[in-house]
């Protein structure tokens, strides 16, 4: 394999990301040497561009071919797909070499397995990557985690791959061990909030408004001309006007149920976990499960009653920018307050700001709101909550009124917004000068002996709840 | 030891719900042996009453007393407590003895330990307990889990000490393995709502209308005289009148600040784990953790624009009680949907309807509904959601305008209903004849490559979601 001048990097896996990483890193110079095990994509990669050879058909002839020490891009199915290809690069690689796994695995897998590779010497770093296909091939954005001189030795080639955002690469090392893959898996679930929200949205435009998909596009494309621009919010006008191949819209033809993978779960089981409430994210979630209820919706949409959405008469458009801009920031503050208890319990010293300047570009969730929230963690690491940052809770502060009319008028009109309400309610409860908590407190006492804590000394009290 | 008419039972920890079992077992005949391994414990055990002699120090002892086959009760505190407990236990039991953990121990944990048991003959049943010390001393309720034989052991015991409900004990086997510990996991989910809507509503009725603790408390009096009866909302009432030793409302000196033990938690995780869409069980229990967020709190009640809720002049009371009978019943159609999917996936085969009797009497769920849910569950035992079970469907018609009314001016009036609006959005969710899930299966397919279906075809789609 010769060596080009931006030097030597092997690619595992052919999917849309590995090809395109693969063709980004010899365009930008790098010899490129790529493997995969199953045929088709062999055969559907074409050798001849970009000067990069063909496929090999065994990991052993790429890792063979790599001048030591050498580093790979593992970008395969996370799960056993990932863990299989470790143990045989485990098998195959010599101490030193650098694998770099660019999938979405689970951070405590990449744990596991970065403490298994390191008994051969071989250093795994655990490194999300977001931007999907185009951005693997123009540039993406890279969560890092793992080993601070592995990390040295892949840095450069990563950074070559980035997206830029004010000249500075979207790639970082952001902590230890699976920082990386957490902060890329609470990266998703906040793009689960993201996409909930600009679908409420639409489902309102459509159901109330009653506008048609270009006038819907257009109302998106009028967004994305705002402080809430964002690469989804621009994808969403794209989606509403593309046709299928007989000219009528295609997003007419999509099944209204909403596929996931996992990431998005992981990021509300983390929360349970560590005790962060990410309601919003949660309800996203389970929004796409609920899409997925056929028999139900079915007998529901038969039996329980409610009104007709058509007969709100007020123009929604603005509250509806309003509720997806905020429920959006709420998205952010529920992930970010998970990021940082995740520091905390797992020791990994996480820098915060790095991880809003890492998504401002090349990343699912670029848009205006990532410098906002880059200032406000600059202005403050550690604040008590991203949406009491001085400059969130003033965009906030023009919204919310707007917010509260999308959320009532839906309510009223019976069209569920789960996730505008569901931030709504948490950005209500942080302001609440008392929440109602007292009351399950004391219940919890009145029935369990749970004890309860008092607002006027410190310790825990139990009580006879019966009036005398 | 000597054996009373109703046969003899060994009881491990004594503390509340231990102790009130214990008396309960002695008044109703049985021979009880007990045993706690902290001396605390031990002297507050009044080995007189009853007949019940003193508490065992040694574990052992208790053993040695009890005649072969034994049937042990454990209530020691969740977790390495019980595992702890039940490895001892299975060190001094003999082959075909039962021990029944009746904490709230997690089903895989359950299942793991009865598997451990087993290879010395010895039976475990996991066996969820509800009703507080109070069930305990005077009938609760008891959702079995685990071998059938085991349990027709330990039955004639267990009914003995469970409330009944038209005559026939809430004491049930509801399936193999961890079934039972499941059932009861499942039970808190939905009680987390109950707690949660019931907190929304005192909330609104203060913060909206300026109702004084014992006002509220005549308005829960009087919701517990109708259809929504329940012994936690009659529990309300009775929590608000409570008055302090200084003559002072005692719930006024509460923390708003509530605690959590980890079923509502466990709950939620396994929702996600079947894919089964529970937010609301999922705001309750992020309600609870968002509560404790004191920083957050002190910074946004000071930073956070909205309205005062004195604002709404409209009374909310019928709304706010239409808007808790809903939430609660979505509370049990989540639960009910998530047993289903457990049911399917551990292949328990579990009994619903049975589920449903169980917790008629006894159990903190118990109140008006339970009669109807069960209705349901008999009359079809495998509805498609309990909120589309036609009696079901005819009680959420009559309450959904009121529902509707009391989110969109909790909304307006800048007060948290997370629980009001996440059910309602599950309600509208399932009506809607679409979601707008199709937005974000073309928006996935756009940037992740990760496939659509279609409406009018099967199979599934890539396509180039760019507008020609």
């Amino acid at each position: 394999m010769s060596t080009g001048w931006g030097g030597q990097v092997g690619i595992v896996g052919l999917g849309a990301m590995g090809r395109n990483l693969a063709h980004q890193a010899a365009d930008r110079g790098y010899s490129v040497a790529v493997h995969d095990p199953w045929p088709q994509a062999r055969a559907a990669w074409s050798a001849s561009e970009d000067g990069v050879g063909p496929a090999h058909a065994e990991l052993q002839d790429l890792v063979l071919r790599m001048d030591r020490p050498r580093t790979v891009l593992l970008l395969v199915q996370a799960g056993t797909v990932t863990g299989d290809h470790l143990e045989r690069l485990g098998a195959l690689l010599d101490p030193g070499d650098v694998v770099a796994d660019l999938g979405n695995a689970h951070f405590r897998d990449t744990e596991a397995r970065q403490r298994r590779l390191a008994e051969r010497g071989v250093h795994l770093l655990g490194v999300g990557i977001s931007g999907g296909a185009e951005g693997a091939r123009t540039g993406a954005s890279f969560m890092g985690g793992g080993d601070p001189e592995a990390w040295g030795r892949v840095a450069p080639l990563l950074e070559t791959l980035s997206a830029r955002a004010d000249g500075r690469p979207c790639c970082r090392l952001l902590g230890p061990g699976g920082a990386g893959h957490y902060v890329k898996m609470v990266h998703n679930g906040i793009e689960y909030v993201e996409m909930q929200a600009l679908s409420e949205a639409y489902l309102a435009l459509r159901e109330i408004r009653g506008l048609s998909l270009e006038e819907m596009a257009g109302t998106f494309d009028a967004w994305n001309g705002g402080v809430g621009a964002s690469y989804l919010v621009g994808l969403t006008a794209r989606v509403l006007r593309t046709r299928a191949p007989d000219g009528e819209a295609l997003i007419a033809r999509v099944l209204d149920d909403a596929g996931q993978k996992g990431t998005g779960r992981w990021a509300v089981e983390s929360a349970l976990e560590l005790g962060v409430p990410v309601p919003t994210l949660a309800e996203a979630v389970f929004a796409r499960a609920l899409s997925g209820r056929w028999d139900a919706r079915r007998r529901a949409a038969r039996l329980l009653e409610g009104p007709a959405p058509s007969r709100v008469e007020a123009d929604l458009t603005g509250p509806l920018e309003d509720a997806v801009l905020a429920t959006r920031l709420c998205g952010f503050a529920q992930g970010f307050a998970l990021l940082e208890a995740a520091s905390e319990a797992y020791r990994w010293r996480l820098d915060l700001p790095a991880v809003a300047e890492v998504w401002r570009a090349g990343c699912i969730l670029r848009g205006a709101l990532l410098p906002v929230v880059a200032r406000a963690f600059r202005a403050d690491p550690r604040p008590p909550d991203l949406i009491a940052a001085p400059e969130v809770a003033a965009m906030l502060a023009g919204r919310q009124a707007g917010w509260r009319r999308a959320v009532a008028q839906a309510a009223e009109a019976g069209l569920p917004t789960p996730a505008f309400a569901s931030a709504l309610a948490v950005y209500d409860g942080l302001r609440a000068r008392r929440l109602g908590a007292d009351l399950i407190s004391a219940q919890r006492d009145a029935f369990g002996a749970h004890r309860f804590r008092r607002n006027d000394r410190p310790g825990t009290f139990h009580a006879d709840w019966s009036p005398s």
